[in-house]
């Protein structure tokens, strides 16, 4: 089954949840609807969404419920968008103009306090508390992974494990709970919650590892905003710790991060970015990144052989692909 | 009773909500610790812990269910002080250094996303959903208080129904809840909890028409920092309003306005203050703060004869007290 197939028969419930999510953003005050559904607009995977619903198979499926689960979750990582593209300075965004950037950081900030206010009216309206306390507690995490995220801006000391560590926070959770509370709002068996929750992490680890990859090697017609932003804004991702062990090319890239550090902005990022992509980094954070995609579908290896499950191992091949 | 007496009958309670507030936003990652610890020792009234305590007199008094209330309210407030400071630009509050100019708008925005999630992984340990939806539909409405103010910044034409409709979001629901919710989690009557609900709406209407007089009347040293604040940034107040209606002032204030949003911040703002000080919006304003304290103290009427409503109302009273 190709992704397309995928999304084509869940595709009645994914509507659901976009007219929904289309509907609690849109208040009357015109600014906020719009700046809202702007961003609701650029789009998106609804990666989050997907595994909502389709974890929810291992339970009592329930729209109504999971479209709850998903919005929610899929309203909260728009608002880590919004609140990212202040940080990071973002003028674009999957080809689009930013909150930011279209209208300004104050109301971007504001915006994206809306809708995380918003996506707690959506949840809370299902009962079990064990939900809000998961989502509650994922949310502190992704907070403290930002704040991280800025205390190691430019850190060209910082080890893998510390890299790891926050981009565990800031993707692999939300991620995580997105499988779990698919399922566990469906009554699904602990032990499975439990599977899809380690499915989930993985998962996620491999995304943003892929991703952060995509940064390095894209072009700029797939990633929608030139190749080597992250280290632009100092962020010192997987793949540039790597080349950084690597002692041929360590010397010279230490130098040009030093001097995009110094330029405070100014500078391009093309030349490390180059030296990054000469190195063995790519190749290594390549590995570490199937490492994680193999354990997500080890992960599902003692769950009951629904469609669902099938459907889960499909999205993780595909996303294992690399478009660069 | 003095408010410091109240205060002291309510001490030990409070220190462990002080303490509650204090570990929970301590974190292994330094740079987050510091701007929390740094936002909680500022210190404040923590008015909204203490009706919180008063309500929850009114119905079965737990201080472990009651504390997970207060802690989660005066964390939410202290986030919006942060993110606050972030769009007024504000160097100090309460005579301290803000977060935003202590360390910078990025870590002030990642602060207040903190201090949000933590308190809502306090409350979600509360298993009462009615608890987080009422929570939860404050905080969207807060949210859009805020972009209200935004929208109105300097614009002289709003009506008096819009400045109520724009604190009663901004200002006046989370105190109401505040109220309501310090006598829902302690299961009092449902007519209890209305009329807390409406004691505390109308105390913070009156709370903040008195705080908008303040930056208006009041000396540096007693608020903290310059007269005029509100107007520097546009927030066009409804003693600013009511003096607008006083033909004799009108038209200089006018200019005067005009003149500080065309310097973008540059121009101070004391012309226009005296010009304020010297209408009939003062009055105006003060008496419809102590209509809203008045009708606070009706709100208790119905209440049960418990010393907590003997303090209620001496609260009101105390806030009533002008500073200026």
């Amino acid at each position: 089954m190709k992704m397309i197939q995928l999304y084509a028969s869940l595709k009645s419930d994914l509507q659901a949840i976009e007219e929904t999510m289309t509907r609690e953003v849109t208040t009357d005050l015109p600014l906020l609807s719009e700046t809202s559904l702007h961003l609701l607009k650029a789009g998106g995977k609804r990666i989050r969404p997907v595994l909502v619903l389709l974890s929810g198979k291992f339970g009592t499926y329930s729209l109504e419920t999971l479209q709850k689960v998903a919005v929610s979750l899929e309203l909260i990582h728009m608002a880590t968008l919004v609140h990212d593209d202040v940080i990071d300075d973002a003028e674009t965004r999957r080809g689009q103009l930013t909150v930011k950037s279209k209208w300004d950081n104050r109301i971007a900030m504001y915006t994206g306090d809306f809708i995380y206010a918003k996506a707690l009216t959506v949840i809370t309206q299902l009962e079990n508390p064990r939900i809000h306390q998961i989502l509650s507690g994922a949310m502190v995490q992704m907070c403290i992974g930002e704040m991280e995220q800025i205390r190691d801006f430019f850190n060209v000391n910082q080890n893998v494990r510390r890299y790891l560590l926050r981009i565990r926070r800031k993707t692999a959770l939300l991620i995580a709970i997105s499988c779990q509370l698919g399922a566990l709002a469906t009554n699904a068996p602990p032990a499975v919650c439990a599977a899809l929750y380690r499915f989930g992490y993985n998962v996620g680890m491999a995304y943003q590892i892929t991703d952060d990859l995509l940064d390095l090697c894209g072009t700029e017609k797939v990633i929608g905003k030139p190749p080597g932003n992250d280290l632009r804004q100092g962020n010192i991702t997987l793949p540039v710790l790597y080349a950084l062990e690597d002692e041929p090319i360590r010397g010279a890239l230490l130098d040009e991060i030093a001097a995009i550090q110094n330029s405070e902005g100014a500078a391009d990022s093309s030349a490390a970015v180059r030296l990054v992509r000469s190195s063995k980094g790519i190749a290594a954070a390549e590995r570490l990144a199937d490492r994680y995609f193999a354990k997500a579908l080890q992960a599902l290896g003692g769950l009951p052989e629904i469609p669902a499950k099938k459907n889960l191992s499909e999205i993780t091949r595909f996303l294992a692909q690399r478009s660069y």
